[in-house]
């Protein structure tokens, strides 16, 4: 029995009451990448979910910079597209009905609730999974990663335990955000940020940007930002920074930074640099922004002052975090431009194109 | 298909090299509670191993308290035997078949290969799951406790993912035994033993004793263990306790045992008092035995000194560290008796009528 | 040379600049216990502060239960009151001289700069101390407890690393105010308080009142705090409490709270069991409230969801985050009621002639 | 009154019953280094032991690098020998005499206690020291580091806190040697080693086989050591290494070291970059040896695998551990040479003229 089917027969279903009484439809429009720089939409079958799974209906996707590259360059590091492929993978949207409930599980949520789906999929059986490090899993399914479907369509079929309701009030839009906030949770937590930590934050961006919330949320004495983008700088305020570091009119040491914490969220090695260089004894720096393979950085600086240094690569058990704090810092306005599923090529263009852009956003129900 | 068609045609499956020559039977002997202190060797079909799991020729299976608890009184606490249950959580034993293997798993452990098996299945959906606190999941399914079947039988069905490869030269009975060296490696984990910490052990029963090998694995500086039993306390020092209690011949206070860990594994309320009255500042106690709901403790000295106190609910993410530490204690010596599968009603009694009985291992393929 | 001669003779002294050029006298007044409940105010000399302290002229000194506790009784546990004691041991007040500044160590707090003072001074000498836990250093000297003499005096001398400096725009009342917050910064340590933790606080006297404001401060999601006296709650609620629980209209169990940490701060055995039930899965439960030397607790209920239990005694270095909480927090509002030195036995029986005292304050200098 | 005097009229002295019959004489030989490459012996007065303090007649002192390198060069980076200067950090000896006892502080160990000296002496004022991370106090005043003499000389007077009495059965050598083992001990507490981890010890010089110690006594399930000298290799294995890598006969990619901790003993940024890219997911690296001020390292790798990456910069509060540790290890084995105070200058040419030294002894009683 399909999904549709059950939505169709809500009578016979053990969770027939929560099912919506609108029928799935059998297709969907999906934006797939089927060449460079080359978005056709397609239509496609509704995914059937399996056991354990809910079927949601996609309502908003948020661009991330790796989707970008995936456009323009057709891979990023040894991820290569080889076929069509579906890229957005910080999808927000709504479950319309439930696969066969396994025994033993929590209830999934409910058919109507609102939820963040989490885009990556690991085995929970290899020791990393089973200590909580399920990030690390060297058998992880994740979205928009070649070859991988990702969420920019109508649908998707997700396990029930990476579908997390959001609190009220909480638009789809945000709810696609709690992916890229989950990297600043996961950044903090590494950092181990704290009430007396003064935390830099290089490169304004989206992540940037939602780093500093996260480092705001957890209480942080003083937020620094750094940028060389004047738009960026002024929504960094706007979410409550303490400092902006305009870095066209110097450097962080010439602006006489000083951290505890450093989140490195634009990948740059000067600002890698620069930014270790800020931070006084037993600080923490974590590289969330992608860069070089290999960068130079003052390793005598970090061995003095006993400097801890690390990455983050995704997140682990973040959302229930990262919904408490998107619940209190009012992420919509960080929402900059919405398109629909025709227009993926050109949200895909729009951060480019427009240096005032902040989160880009896909609606595919338009 | 099922796992025992594929043993028929190796030829055909993929991972046919490893597959044994040697058929599985259709059917099984089981060991089962049918009615208080009442076994009856029943015969059951072979579990067929579902998606992702193994099927596993049981070999040897320890003897556990609850499993005797269940067999006297029919129930521990909120958990009541209702109908026929097959006892025993501490199964070691080969890898005879291997279920459908799913997509993006690590590879399951060959079939020939011995295992431990970990007898708990959690959900892997819940935020306990997904944060690496497993043991709490509130959808456990756990062996032995009503109404699930447990392992006194010849052949188990479990998931790969909790079927641990143990090192060369590891016996099925040790295999067995890493379930409960697993409580001490978790109880020893809480308390963070490190190389600095005296630890005393109160209760020397198996878990007690185990208790003692993780401790002594991490390096503890100094290990006493005390209990009522003479013949339990010899083989604590064939372990390698420093300082054996005896207390039938005086108190913890009265043989000055000072300690900064406690690791009480008796249940009994005043080695509790005498435990925490034993610990200096800064001391962790850990409550591994099960006792009375409700018992007095010091609060004022836990309070003056910072003592922390917590207790163990089976374990997560232990049996690698049990693994190693197996691999290097020479655990076999503690198996004192060894029954079949027909005289799981005197094992069960084994404990009782033997004062020098440590470990106690039915062996279902005898 | 005395700290008044320093004084008098700038020039000499290397810290010359930054003394004042107001003489500090050559005695004082103090408001000594000199029998059970009977306080005299006495003239003594003022304190002359030795190599590597600084003298300060004490303008507030918040009022603490066991302050209380002596005058009244003569004796907490095993300290006993033995002679003439000047009780007060949560004091701000002004730098007006240093002593001899000490080689290789950090400039002490200025001359005129307003400080907290940490009122117990350990051994720095012992493994304790030199690991960060000196609050259990053995050797610790307290104030305000016998033979120790505290601060409801004009004058205190104190090593210049325990006077710390407040922010800007802190009053003295607020400086004193440190003492009984570090007791709720160092609880929230203890037990990890953070963004997704919903807590508890037991008994809403100015220690759990503060330890509300801690957990505040470090973001919990949802604080309750629980009381038999309306005045308190609504203080509570006034600080930012989510929930309050008037335990004369029913209990916790009543009221259907459920909590991740328990703050107990009343010593009242009923409130830490029923604390201790409202628990969940991995709660950690913090004994801050002095009460009977022994309870009964629910050890079942603690064991079975792995809850951790420990207890406070003083804090360590938890000044710092103290000053940056009571920076953002608006605590002066939690002062009730001022007393000059001549009132100090007025002083000691406010909280229990007032039931809507809240925080009382003894200001030396009136 | 100096501590001679104290000695010569015990009757007088609190501590009387520990003072030594035999006194202590007004002078002492130290070797000094007055010009590069020339020590001269010459006379000093004995230091009068503070309060506080005690006095250690210097039994022996183990080399290190960083006293060769001034040795030679004059300077370590910013640090420049501008005067006469006494080498020496590592120092073991017995209680000779004692300053005046603090109050409120523990007794300082008795007369005739053999003891291993911390060689740095920090502030206790600052954050820092009073977070138990004393090695990044600011005012640190350290043995051997210019200006401050050290301990190549037959008394030295320290704080009876920085005099670590040793286990029966450890010689002055020993005692010494805790120096740098503390080294070890500090990086395995950083790096989190336990029981599962696969360490690799870059550099086989008297820190790296020390390091290798720490780890085998935290029960580390492997350890590897490389480096480009035999016989060093050859000392590894002895002290109970699993895996020797003569990095003559290949790197560490051709040998298949992979490993969850990197030691970095060498300073070689080879070493840095093939020992990070020998780390699986999680690994931790610590930076030990002292190389240049900036070194290219693969950020992605360790990004993508979530590395950390600090250093070391001495050690705080870890001689407890590290005499445990030696109680155990046997290290008396890793003295090769030993020398008198008059041939100090052949002491710190040894290791340079003679590849198979490890550890080389000052013995300034000879």
């Amino acid at each position: 029995m399909t999904a549709t089917e059950r939505a169709e027969a809500p009578a016979q279903a053990p969770d027939a009451t929560t099912t919506t009484p609108t029928a799935t439809p059998a297709t969907m429009r999906a934006a797939v990448l089927v060449a460079p720089r080359t978005i056709a939409v397609e239509e496609r079958s509704v995914p059937e979910p399996g056991p354990g799974e809910v079927l949601v209906r996609v309502e908003a996707v948020g661009l991330c910079g790796s989707d970008v590259h995936y456009f323009e360059h057709g891979r990023i590091g040894e991820f290569v597209v080889t076929g069509p492929l579906v890229l957005g993978h910080e999808p927000g949207g709504t479950v319309v009905a439930h696969g066969p409930v396994l025994p033993h599980a929590p209830a999934p949520p409910p058919v109507g609730q609102l939820v963040a789906i989490e885009p990556g999929r690991p085995c929970w059986s290899c020791d990393r999974c089973q200590s909580g490090a399920y990030n690390l899993c060297p058998d992880m399914v994740f979205y928009a990663t070649p070859p991988v479907d990702g969420a920019f369509c109508e649908y998707v079929a997700v396990p029930a335990g990476l579908a997390h309701p959001v609190p009220e009030g909480t638009s789809a839009a945000v709810a696609g955000m709690l992916e890229p906030l989950s990297v600043g949770v996961w950044a903090c937590r590494k950092a181990g940020v704290g009430l007396l930590d003064r935390v830099l934050v290089t490169g304004a961006g989206p992540v940037g940007l939602l780093a500093l919330v996260a480092a705001r949320a957890r209480g942080a004495r003083h937020v620094a930002v750094a940028d060389l983008n004047a738009d960026r700088l002024r929504v960094a305020g706007d979410l409550g920074a303490d400092e902006l570091v305009d870095l066209r009119e110097g450097s962080l040491a010439d602006a006489g930074v000083r951290a505890d914490v450093l989140l490195e969220c634009s990948g740059a090695p000067p600002a890698l640099d620069a930014g270790l260089r800020a931070l006084d004894d037993a600080g923490r720096a974590v590289l969330i922004g992608l860069g070089p393979d290999e960068v130079r950085i003052p390793v005598a600086h970090v061995q003095r002052r006993e400097i801890s240094l690390t990455g983050v690569f995704r997140y682990a058990g973040t959302w229930p975090e990262a919904a408490e704090i998107a619940r209190r810092a009012g992420l919509e306005r960080l929402v900059t431009h919405r398109f629909g599923l025709d227009e993926v090529a050109t949200a895909l263009q729009a951060p480019a194109a427009d240096p005032s852009a902040v989160k880009v956003v896909v609606e595919p129900q338009r």
